[in-house]
């Protein structure tokens, strides 16, 4: 390997002049540099080694270091009307890999989080089924169960954009997607359970939460992939994603997914809820609007750099970011350092699951220059990711609901980041 | 479908009876029975409905219910001399799929939890190597991204059994092993970067904690799959885990994958460290210990039913465990409900991953009888887990490491479990 081509030859010229020492190979050369060491350590000690740490017996159910006290779920306090009725953002700039942990997925209610006791948890099934039935948390457990990673997004991610504005970050444009993966009960199986009627077209599904969040959904996805879940990434579904049992429409909009759930029922043509009439629809540009469009397309995010995750050092860097889609699985990712004149296929990192985030790196070097970084994603369909001229070519700009469009980077050459349109 | 055969009969009667009310597809039906609703609701509201619930501003980093306070890692005081030198254990009896909960992964230390302030942190190559470099965490984020799922076990996850012990519970008996993606930076390309000399045949990877934590590790392991992680779950890695960062050991003993990893030094021959001389060998019959007995072999345990978690119910039942090997895939489970004689092969749920947990679940009929239950992995190198008289026969009576026998559990008619030793 040629020296002068080591990828952190900035890195060690900088290590070895701000630390003083010679580096070169010997057990006693000082790992902290001498002005991070007001104790005089001697070499070979972190300032931190010294000391007896926290025993086992501080947190039995862990939390993050302090200093990672930045990674959080972030609101806008002008977003909505209160505190009940909002959203939050996941930090997707600071995640790596597929998983979301709990903690940081992203909330929408409509009406707070419900305290549910568990133990008087009940989800009824009725309406167009032989057998109406009620059953406790307990019961749902006994099923045979399914587990499987998907992602949940709010149709509403990166709504802003539909008429120009650009809010400032990855958190606040990209941040309303999570992916944890679901134990639980597949409906198929509680269909059986009920003994569905053939006249059975759509279900029902309906929250307990105080606003009564409801949806209609056909009868073919409920017997093709839905699930009633108990569990999010191991653990219990925490208290704002639906505790103790919600709803999963994999590869679906988010406000499908009933949080809460406590009922279902069977019927022979949709309910129009509010949220399928009034909200949750696209308006188009002739004043009718679409409804019931709820596959949410594939779509992606380069989550680093980003505007809340800046350009620090020139030459080897690792582009990172995520692709998802509603259909199927992610079959190829590209990226644009250019705005969209080359395009580089990135790599892919596993598991890629069916309707579920896929982690995609890029190495590059960087020398200083302006970059309008992009990312691309092509599903198993053949269908990929549309430019937003695009985008709002076929469906105008009235909508708020179903931006899945590339996204745009600007890397200026002092390294900040900024959130622009390039059609 | 034949109505008296409907899982949920049982409960379908006690439900109707308790709550004192038809059930017959009527949206009237209460969805909670009369006596758990105090304020006389209307009916299809539940005591939780009426009432706005907690805002998307409460948690920015979210906890899970109170009504789950009982799923938390849990030591016991008498196993060791100090909490700095400890162990805790993960709740495997409550989760579900094959992600571990950031929160709930068990904790070893030898010195406790060093506060690593990340500005701060170095990881130094030495020895063997063309190029002695120290990298800051920023440094290591430049590199190549890997994205792996793998469990971490304890050479002495079990460990108590070799001599007869039979601890009380599931989470005492299995918990220290866990299971989480993370994300880092391959030893392959930090091996490339420094330029590893023909010479180094081993690796000593030396901790930042108080216990100045070190093993020797064979150069073709770290070649192979070994990583530098400093993510987990898709967060920056617990301080308990190794904050800011860690060595990963896919599939070797958990001791090996040192934490808050400030030291790689590449040498001609093993350290002969004291955590691979006096500790984490294995003591024979004959008073010789076997050395560097790195691989965790092919395991399984049934996390439902278990003793932390008894039968409720007769009828339908959903059995639940978890299996891992050291060695790659899990190929096949198979579980006994009668102490070994009759083998039923177990559903596998995907993702099934090299040296990952993997989740195994079958649904069987309790009819109140009792139960020896076990069960039974085999992976794709086409290794067996052995009976607990087998192991012994091969390794004696006097280790406390490397128990991957088969466990069993004893379910009484009375529904309660208890750990017993069946050959």
């Amino acid at each position: 390997m040629n020296k002068k081509d080591t990828q952190f030859e900035i890195s060690r010229r900088r290590l070895i002049s701000g630390a003083a020492a010679t580096v070169g190979g010997l057990v006693s050369a000082p790992l902290v540099a001498a002005q991070s060491n007001p104790e005089n350590l001697p070499p070979n000690v972190s300032e931190w080694t010294p000391y007896l740490g926290d025993g086992v017996d501080v947190n039995p159910y862990g939390m993050p270091s302090e200093h990672e006290s930045h990674v959080i779920r972030r609101n806008v306090e002008w977003l909505t009307a209160s505190a009940e009725s909002s959203v939050n953002f996941t930090p997707l700039q600071d995640l790596d890999g597929i998983v979301t942990p709990n903690g940081l997925c992203f909330e929408r209610h409509h009406g707070g989080v419900p305290e549910v006791i568990p133990a008087d948890y009940r989800l009824m099934i009725n309406g167009l089924v032989d057998r109406a039935l009620i059953f406790t948390l307990e019961d749902l457990k006994r099923f045979p169960q399914t587990n499987r990673f998907h992602f949940l997004e709010c149709a509403a991610n990166g709504g802003m954009e539909w008429r120009g504005a650009q809010l400032d970050g990855c958190q606040y444009t990209f941040g309303m997607v999570h992916n944890v993966q679901y134990s639980g009960v597949r409906l198929s199986d509680i269909c059986r359970e009920v003994g569905v009627q053939p006249s059975a077209k759509w279900v029902l599904a309906e929250g307990g939460d105080s606003a009564g969040m409801n949806r209609s959904i056909p009868i073919e996805k409920i017997l093709d992939d839905c699930m009633i879940a108990y569990s999010m990434n191991g653990e219990a579904l925490r208290p704002e994603q639906g505790y103790p049992a919600r709803l999963v429409v994999p590869g679906w909009e988010g406000n499908m997914w009933v949080k809460w759930i406590r009922r279902l029922e069977f019927g022979d043509m949709p309910f129009m809820a509010r949220e399928e009439t009034s909200k949750y629809t696209d308006l188009m540009e002739d004043g009718k609007a679409r409804m019931f469009t709820w596959v949410m397309e594939a779509k992606s995010v380069v989550t680093s750099p980003c505007p809340e995750k800046p350009m620090i050092s020139k030459g080897h860097n690792l582009l990172k970011g995520l692709a998802w889609s509603g259909r199927g699985k992610i079959s190829r990712v590209d990226v644009s350092l250019d705005g969209g004149v080359n395009w580089n296929t990135a790599q892919m990192h596993g598991p890629v699951l069916k309707k579920s985030l896929t982690r995609f790196t890029l190495p590059f070097k960087w020398n200083g220059e302006e970059l309008l970084v992009q990312s691309r994603a092509t599903d198993e369909t053949g269908y990929v990711q549309p430019t937003i001229d695009a985008l709002q070519k076929a469906r105008g700009v009235n909508s708020i609901y179903h931006n899945n469009a590339i996204a745009t980077w600007l890397v200026k050459s002092d390294g900040d980041v900024e959130n622009v349109r390039l059609g």
